[in-house]
């Protein structure tokens, strides 16, 4: 078989077979096939596609096993995961796994780092000092079982094929493909041996996904692929037209998951963290209807369970527990500033995109991934869409290491927040929710 | 400027900016843009195109002043060069050049070597024992001004930004792209300082191009973009469904051209020698009409003057002159074998491509570019198509070194040539005709 022929198959529109995408696959983790035929490969992939019954299981299944597949069939109790496409103050993970752990579904989680204008789950997590989230993969499964949660980055065992696509595809303009998406994340999330998966598909200015058409076709091609492969999946497609939550940065959105599962804190993290509860108790069948689902979650966070947990959790991976009780305990800035209202009125839109590039300038993310991420930099939104405000009144609080950061951070945060005269009309959270 | 927003513009329609396709064009010369990331472009090219008017002449002009471009304006008069889209049996450039050389207008030629199942005319040309065509380039311009045409390989001077792309092309299946192709075959020909170029486009089963559809889009954009770039160029697109001439191979090619240097050799091979030879006196000025064109050609021909041309340039590149008087001179092979006509009839049919594979096989080609080519082998058609043939008849003279050589030759030759009962329909050698 040669890698040319593959190429020209696919350019010309025709579907490979299983054996060529596992060729490609396979050539891809061991190095076998060249990275300019793999660009090559990708481009066609962008202008082709990849068939959803004949292509894309063959090649997700390859991806999935160029690396180690974890087994966790040993663990009593069904193992689900829960994967965001990435968003602005997305910190759903936090309060999301200690949560549903305590209502007994266990939640095996590969997560990933920060990049441009959306935060990462790993960052958040380095925030609290002494958290680890580069574990050996038996201590991985280890915790699973004993603690019922833990979270860790990618490992170099698990899906090279999609390590080296990924960057292929990041240097060559072919991430934005929903077969190349799709597979890539799944062939990560089913390595974690888990049964079910619930997807956060983010929609809006602040996602990858502008359009809810995207978006519900990315939701259809993953849930559809999933099952193909034998694996539950559902997807929830949610609004990322503003930064979710009043926290934006690392620290400060550790301090607003504790909230959370204090039963605090703002309502749309607290919303979605049940939405998405919810979708992973009925997947891991600790729960019949929703309406169960939601009771059993009120619970937790009620009786203080759901916090026992993520300290559980933290502890186990070598975090400072005492954080949770004390946040002043997590990294604090150097400086703080305040962002005033320059007009009266009402706060009309916070463009997430915007805020989330802010958050970069102060230090939070990375605009290239070798930049050095400051776990205590970010911002606290004072104000939230639809709020009335008057001039002067403090639209939020920018956390830098330095005068300069915190310029650049606020002149970002001038462009995201729009100051109209009338209220804006609401926005449902919750867009659609896509099934088997 | 990053070549992943270049990649991404042209995977999304949009026209690249002048100092953009330079930025690739140096990058891929110097090695600054990755190959993954040129071959991405490649691919983004192959769905999306070049725009002919606002993209292309930019681009070739990247591509031609990536290396060095032969100034040729301190030699009087014309200098005009042929190229051909490559075929099976095609030496057309063995007794052109010398035979416009004679008729005043010089011919800087740079030329390729065989792959596949096209030969090249290096390969031929080196089957004269003591033939350089490595020359370096102040030689070329030397000969070019004292003998009238020098005809040489690549050197790594000229056009490195298209030599590399090449390669990738070769490798990532994005070859078949019409702005690819006018844009490295021009690169490469006006480094050579040509005032005008001469394409032979070859349409048919043989060609690279297989219908004259195709074929007449690539001379339409190489003659608008030598236009663009202020140089001359007309086309003929000229069948490629048989094979060009009785020889196939280089020795054989070789004594086939000093035929037709001779005033002998077959009619085809005579008058396309002729038509292209018209259109390179007519770009370089050294006649007004096509009839004067011709008159000239012919005179050349019939007062030896083509002949004696020829053996200057033979002479001048080291190569041994007594073979052309002596064809036994040239490299003989080690074996012969007759194929014969199984049944009586009319050669129907004669397929060049599988024709130009038996001559790889027999030896005189290139099956991977790493491959050393034979220059005894070959083979010589005794019967043409259009042609009566009686059971037990010649149909053709295998050349090779080994008997499982001939072997192999002779059972690809088996599926190159069909008899039938009645005539064929008689087809036409010139199939259109493409000016400025």
């Amino acid at each position: 078989m040669r890698a040319y022929d593959l190429i020209k198959k696919k350019r010309d529109g025709g579907v490979l077979a299983p054996e060529e995408l596992r060729f490609l696959a396979v050539g891809a983790a061991n190095g076998e096939v060249a990275d300019e035929q793999l660009a090559a490969f990708l481009m066609a992939v962008f202008f082709r596609g990849l068939d959803g019954e004949r292509e894309l299981p063959a090649f997700l299944e390859a991806m999935l096993h160029s690396g180690r597949v974890l087994d966790l069939s040993h663990i009593p109790g069904s193992k689900v995961d829960k994967h965001s496409t990435g968003g602005v103050g997305d910190k759903i993970s936090l309060p999301l796994a200690p949560l549903v752990a305590a209502c007994g579904v266990r939640v095996p989680m590969v997560s990933g780092r920060g990049l441009g204008h959306t935060g990462g789950t790993l960052d958040k997590l380095e925030s609290i000092p002494g958290f680890q989230v580069v574990l050996p993969l038996a201590r991985f499964v280890e915790l699973v079982e004993k603690v019922g949660a833990c979270l860790i980055g990618q490992t170099e065992e698990i899906a090279p094929a999609d390590r080296k696509l990924y960057a292929l595809r990041d240097a060559t303009a072919t991430v934005e493909s929903i077969p190349l998406i799709a597979s890539s994340i799944l062939s990560k999330k089913l390595a974690e041996g888990i049964d079910a998966l619930v997807l956060d598909v983010k929609v809006g200015r602040g996602a990858f996904m502008k359009s809810l058409a995207q978006a519900r076709a990315l939701a259809r091609t993953m849930v559809d692929l999933c099952g193909a492969l034998g694996r539950g999946c559902s997807a929830l497609l949610t609004a990322m037209d503003e930064p979710l939550g009043e926290a934006v940065g690392n620290a400060v959105e550790v301090a607003e998951s504790v909230d959370i599962l204090r039963g605090k804190g703002p309502e749309d993290v607290r919303e979605l963290t049940l939405l998405l509860g919810i979708e992973m108790l009925l997947a891991g069948q600790a729960a019949k209807t929703g309406v169960e689902a939601r009771e059993k979650l009120r619970n937790a966070l009620a009786d203080g369970s759901a916090l026992r947990k993520f300290a559980e959790i933290v502890e186990a991976q070598g975090g400072d527990v005492r954080c949770l009780d004390d946040p002043g305990r997590l990294p604090q800035p150097r400086l703080r500033r305040e962002i005033r209202a320059r007009r009266s009125g009402f706060l009309v839109s916070l463009d997430a995109e915007q805020v989330g590039l802010a958050a970069v300038e102060l230090g939070a993310g990375r605009a290239r991934k070798e930049d050095r991420v400051d776990f205590a930099a970010g911002l606290l939104l004072r104000r939230r869409k639809g709020d009335e405000v008057r001039a002067g009144d403090p639209l939020a609080e920018l956390h830098a290491a330095s005068e300069s950061r915190l310029d650049a951070g606020a002149a970002r945060f001038a462009a995201a927040a729009r100051i109209g005269d009338g209220p804006p009309a609401r926005s449902a959270l919750l867009l659609d929710r896509v099934t088997a």
